[in-house]
């Protein structure tokens, strides 16, 4: 990888000498939750810290990453093992703290590059609080939704978006090692009140996502490819790039 | 109005006998904040209240309608005089407060009826914390999103939303008090980095009103009519009784 | 009702010209509880707004009325149906965001009427909270309560205060749909050390509104009418005008 | 002093055996804050203590007195040099706490003793809170209200409730030491608003206390005497006890 | 006692003239918890304010005591009669408002002299919190800790620090009254996990009391003699006056 | 590397099957913070990872590994560009949020290994508050404080801990990239309080970095060696490991 500003890999005086161009900080977040049978817990968190490092380097120089935060706002993964869920006043908190330090060395812009749908309201409600209380411009955008078209064009399941082809395919071709490819499987479906509490119906609420899924996977994952991926990973990279751009420059 | 259970209105004896059918709990929310030069600042708490108390009389003897809570989470509006605006802290805790004292009576259920866009992420975070925390089924919706479909048919704008011919609709319908029909105005619209963070683009954030709209409003207010407000609203209820419907009856 | 500056029902362009003469914010405050067989449980919220009504207009132009906080601190009610109560750090939530919302646009002084016993003590505590962190002059009332001398005249029970004569004659005058006037009942008392931590004793606790009266309410509700209402009301409202006057005129 | 049940003076084996008889702990609760020239900065605490000590032994062996807690909510003093004041958070904080540890002994009944106005708002918020949230019955009372008879009949100033000559009179027969006798000295009283917010006005609400009198103290301090505190004093004590014994007494 | 500052004991005008020469306040800082059969549970607070009192006259005119906080961090004690234990939070909170208002009077250096090791971490805690917050200088000190080699050289017992010789010396020599020298005993000591996490070992951990001691001491009591403690208190009051004296002087 | 239990490489079946054996949770535990001009920032989360990693093998298959915690309590390093800090409160969240999701699947040994000294009283608090709370057992250790005797034998600086040559040592030896070789530099002390305040000092107190050290750094970074790293970082695996071993084996 070229040169791209790593926070984590850099020592005092090479943050100093990079804040003469940074104009933004890109903040990756994940979750730390089951994706079914063929995923590894992590990888919400590895494909936003992968994608973090993709639009870091298409901005250079003039944005820099902050550490990954590797767990989110899970709690109707957390009757699968291992999943680790936090309070969302828990991660409004990490981002006040990662914000309000970061503000010190003169950084103004933030956008957390979110890889986990269950962290958005969170997010929406940190972009009024940090905005107001701390001054500064606190954005968010979802790893890959503004590829929207791609997923449309290459994605024939009518419900996914977790642990399906498009999180698998992201996966083969970001951190291919988070994929279990002799487990691969399709989401095994139970029905119940979670169709009528989905995004698009009148009504929204919370369920459990044993509810939805005896497998914890929703989509037919073993449609997933690196190819897929990559398309996906691309246009995202450069429409979120394109968008930064135009929000950071003058 | 036929009989409908309205918490406001009724007495504990009244209360008690109700509670044998009742299923589900109403809460209208809205918001105080400017709606530009042609409506009044109490538009969102009294659009939720007045739809809430269709719904509950269309879901008779199922349901029962608390009292609004009649300010919401508007930063966004607070440089235009008379805009209150609560912390979603501050929301989250009434909420949580409301459905802890009425889960003393036996409701389970609990359904936000919201008017007001800047509320919907503290719900999208309420709704996991109430729903894990007490053990109820916690669910909210926008007063008029299901009957998007009536709303693309019936107005021309493509920027609206607050203040708007939608609005103005709505209020013509069920409190037409509300509206000021000498002062109906288009939205003054500026241009700003508020367009490159709408829902639809890559990135979303926080601006201020302001930075989009110099008289509080967008759309165009004028076209708005009672007829165009009673088709969206009476579409839009009679979506979420049948929404509710099935997700409270056995 | 000639003019009054009622946020609720003002556009923003009113409220800015409003401005250039109030000079404090009236907030009625209520309560959502039972009030036994006879009254509704919105009664403290209703009487609050009807009496900041009259209040706003009798001080006219120098004050603006904001929405009714229309639920209060009332976990001894939490036992009959139907009651929400709002915890005290809610309630105090609460008023923070409106004080600091109406702060922005120049007003200093605040009066917060209240009509429910119950919120009291956390009026105390957010008036020196409030003061002095937000540098404003945060006042609180009773609604009725400078009319004592007219009870004293027009009251025969002993033991009165909730939901008894003063309170129906009160709503009898300000808003009479608040009575079932065929199921007016007098406290039906129980004994218990209720009466032995009552104001007035040497020791103050809390108990249950159900360990003092089996019917939820205390007095002689029968006992009101319109006339004594009137009488109580009017006497406040003119002392607490002159009052207020003479804290904000110059 | 006899056989008295002080927390601060016991071993653990002595606490086990005195919980055989025990049914209620006294909390002594004063303040840290100016008292004018002539008291020493304590002077509530010492009270609260001094009185917690009496009124435990007119209870023995049903009572048990815990360390008192020497600082309170004071931030009307806070313009005098020396004065502590605790948020009221911070103190509900402290009752929690020692409410929530000694209930593990299988205490149910506790009473704060408290001999400061401005802690009372806090107490009464407390006691609805920490009854219903830890299921004890939380009392509380001023140290010498119940013997306001007895002030009537001895104390001519209007005017009178702080390091005036009720407070040095009970100081002089409890704690002589708080008194500086050759610094007696009467209030000397500014004209303000805070008369208009004093209790018995239709408004209240908060001031500093520098607003009201320029040496810190009110009424006629020369005019105390220990023969005065006694009357006051004991006649407290005693009806204090006399109310405490109705409520734990079977 | 020659000339010392107590806050207790000080009118404001007494504390106005020697805030001409104080530079640092000193909060003792104790715990209410048992300490065994042979000692008073307010143990903790009572050596912590005698050793406060000698180091503020030790470094007269410079110091200024406040009042002590007579209780701690306790929850390892929680299983044995009379203890009560603060929240960390709770500790934190008081500390903070007692900065805070001290502040207001031109103190900017704080020292908590803190005899009771569950509070030690928290008092780590605060340091960060509160020297950044309020932009004051936060130091802690164990009572006695300085003299290590003192007590390295008179106490034989390996394991104490807990109403152990050292403990019991420290009282016989600042106020005998809190032992039963009647009653002194040994530590009746348990075997457990508890060893494995003591200081020292590579894993540090939480245990309860009881899982150590029987009877809630360790160490050797009966060991314990006024010279001893006259020994360690005043070589740990002279080491604190001096580096406290290089800390504040210029 | 062997077969060992990390959660972020697991999905749940696999978790599923581990918690068979499973006893213990790992929680490595870092900082994001300055190290001079020749460690990056994410020095100390790197080493507790990989600490963590070596651990959780020598425990297998008793030991489950968590994510890191890759951020800390810092505010002493906010003044070098890069450094984020976390609030105690925030990390305390943190800790919550991890064991209370993790006791869910049956965990009930926590053990925070952590490599940050600025975390150490954060974790002290976290002890008493979480295990009392939820009824866990929370453990801590400082990652390579157990080889202290192996420091003295094998590190000559009198001033050492903080991107010196042991921990430019156990970097070379476990995670080599950290180090820039070409920089590594002594640190360039400044003389000041700080020395008054260290650890082994009657008082201690919170002091700035950049009050100690003009660089960052402290002790002498070129004296390090991978192979002083292997002996102190294996000894002190194999000591934490028995350690461990001894407490969760029946």
């Amino acid at each position: 990888m070229p040169v791209t500003y790593l926070l984590t890999h850099m020592t005092w005086p090479e943050v100093e000498e990079a804040l003469k161009t940074v104009k933004i900080a890109i903040i990756p977040l994940g979750a730390h939750e089951q994706h079914g049978p063929h995923m590894a817990e992590s990888c919400d968190s590895v494909l936003a810290e992968e994608m973090g490092k993709r639009l870091t380097e298409a901005l250079h120089p003039l944005a820099l990453m902050t550490p990954v935060i590797n767990m989110g706002v899970s709690p109707h993964h957390l009757h699968f093992p291992g999943t680790i869920s936090l309070e969302p006043a828990t991660l409004i908190a990490i981002l006040r703290d990662m914000v309000s330090s970061l503000r010190n060395y003169g950084i103004r812009n933030f956008l957390v590059l979110n890889s986990h749908g269950g962290n958005q309201s969170t997010l929406g409600v940190a972009a009024g609080i940090l905005s107001t209380e701390l001054d500064v411009r606190f954005m968010y955008a979802k790893t890959t939704a503004s590829a929207k078209d791609v997923m449309d064009r290459l994605i024939d399941s009518r419900l996914y978006g977790h642990s399906c082809e498009r999180e698998v395919s992201e996966a083969l071709y970001l951190a291919p090692w988070l994929v279990r490819q002799d487990k691969l499987a399709s989401g095994d479906i139970s029905e119940g009140d979670w169709r009528k509490l989905r995004p698009g119906n009148p009504i929204q609420g919370f369920y459990y996502y044993e509810e939805m899924t005896r497998n914890g996977c929703i989509g037919n994952a073993p449609a997933g490819s690196p190819e897929i991926g990559e398309e996906i990973v691309e246009t995202a990279v450069s429409r979120l790039a394109a968008a930064a751009r135009e929000l950071i420059e003058p």
